[in-house]
């Protein structure tokens, strides 16, 4: 089958279609006609080298898709070939098929096509695993996230409206502000001249934010703590600044807070069906509604992986970046 | 009534008995008539002007207690005068009488001495609410906790046994060490000689150990991080070693880590109730059969409190220091 390839040049990756083996079914799986995936940035670690695919996991870059189901492995119930489904994948999401656990796989909503349904498992299921399980966001809480308007800073934005949550983000234009608020966050700071911890206390009467979303990682540390309210949780799901900081334990002490660093690609497949379980009970009604809907920036062929890859790099995209397979 | 009070001098503290007005009986809580005291390493800290009780807790020091209810407030049922008494303490203790939420108080299991009872409520909630609770100490895991012959030590031997687990301790002596094994603790390291790290690895097949309580901070955080297995819980409740450290959040993403700093003493009135009705509901039956019991290394009067505070800064002690107030 076809599928995007890498080769490793002076100047960096090159992504090209090439040929695989296409994956073989497995007991528990579905084999997907992928109609489309999209791009996560660790996509574009991968393609460097670097977020290596977990044991057993396709080498093919793609966290994500959406198609139809072709095949249906033995012990899986409730699928039927040419049912549309969205997936979220360990890997191999940028090739014309995947076989993933059943677990993964949730039904695309009547109304949402697959260039949209393909950009949804991964920021969202991100997004419901870090803040609403791991962070546990609490009813008419707030958070912080960073990257307002990323993939999951657009999913976080929905998601966290629609818990009736207050949410802050940080962006990097005043466009990209302006559009986070139009989606529905209730404050945007503009991370080149504003102060995100200020901005957070002044949403919260002073109290600080329950949860924040953090992408950057070390440099970030010290700020997205003092932003928290007593008690709160810092989840770092990136690391786009660095790894290391100064830690001072004796705040997290003192105010209670919690700092979770979490990862969704290397989980078993048994955490992975429970967080998708989770989001469909508490999100389900408002994804079926058209509420809850990936914001796509654009969608491009899959051909064009490396131009794809050339724009999330530089931050010009807002919300998704979407590949077209078939 | 009779206290102690703190006498600031160039030598350090001097505490000594002195005369303070009883505190008066609010609604929702019990006054006790104080039986025995016991001391945590907190005391030591407000006794030299650290740690400040939090907003109107008693100036006093003491933070549980075991005794006789003598007053029942407006709104309490359940409790009458005569009744015999635990109680978890924001301070007051090292007084003659006290006045405690009635969340705050636990019934003296039948055959228990008031001098044995007065040092349960602050180790073994601590180690109930930060272990069990923010931990989520799981069926059949393991734990390393630092200071294996101190009241939170002794306190999480038994609680974990108790639980199921495998339990690995550090300590600062040969001697210290056989007494946690003779406790229950799978393993002891003393850490002038040992490799805690390596001892959990080798006690979890190379895994890791799902929960670590940690009274050191600064020194031991990357230790403890790596101590850990994939999905571990790092709960730091002391400073003794310094605050400050460099993390390395790669490893929290990689390892899907948490760091989660906690205190109790603080915490709001309500947070204290669920975690005694939670300590009971897990552990009520070992409780009331005896299988939980502190362990007392030493039981001296009220007047010798300074003494007392002497003998748990020099860890001259195993298990808890008590002093017994009548």
């Amino acid at each position: 089958m076809q599928a995007i390839v890498i080769e490793q040049t002076d100047d960096g990756p090159v992504l090209s279609m090439g040929e695989i083996a296409a994956p073989a079914l497995e007991p528990g799986s579905l084999r997907l006609r992928v109609a489309a995936t999209a791009v996560n940035r660790a996509d574009l670690l991968q393609a460097r080298g670097f977020y290596p695919p977990p044991p057993g996991a396709s080498e093919t870059l793609g966290l994500e898709c959406a198609g139809e189901v072709v095949e249906v492995g033995d012990g899986v119930s409730g699928w039927t070939s040419g049912d549309r489904a969205m997936a979220l994948l360990a890997g191999g999401g940028y090739a014309q098929e995947v076989v993933v656990d059943a677990g993964s796989v949730m039904r695309v909503p009547d109304g949402m096509e697959f260039d949209q349904a393909a950009a949804l498992p991964e920021v969202y299921l991100t997004v419901f695993l870090n803040v609403f399980q791991l962070g546990q966001f609490p009813a008419a809480g707030a958070a912080l996230v960073h990257g307002g308007g990323s993939g999951i800073g657009t999913a976080a934005i929905q998601l966290l409206k629609a818990a009736g949550g207050r949410i802050v983000v940080t962006a990097g234009s005043a466009q990209k502000c302006a559009r986070c608020l139009d989606l529905g966050a209730d404050v945007a700071v503009n991370y080149n001249e504003g102060d995100f911890v200020e901005a957070c206390k002044q949403a919260t009467d002073g109290q600080g934010v329950d949860v924040v979303l953090d992408s950057i990682g070390g440099p970030y540390l010290a700020q997205n703590l003092t932003a928290l309210a007593t008690g709160g949780r810092l989840v770092v799901i990136g690391l786009m600044g660095g790894a290391k900081a100064e830690i001072n334990l004796g705040l997290l002490l003192a105010r209670r807070l919690q700092v979770i660093g979490s990862t969704l690609r290397a989980r078993p497949l048994a955490q992975k069906a429970a967080i998708v379980a989770g989001f469909l009970e508490r999100f389900g009604v408002g994804l079926a509604a058209g509420e809850i809907a990936p914001v796509v920036d654009r969608v491009l062929p899959l051909a064009a992986a490396g131009e794809a890859h050339r724009v999330v790099q530089a931050s010009e995209h807002f919300g998704k970046v979407v590949l077209r397979v078939s």
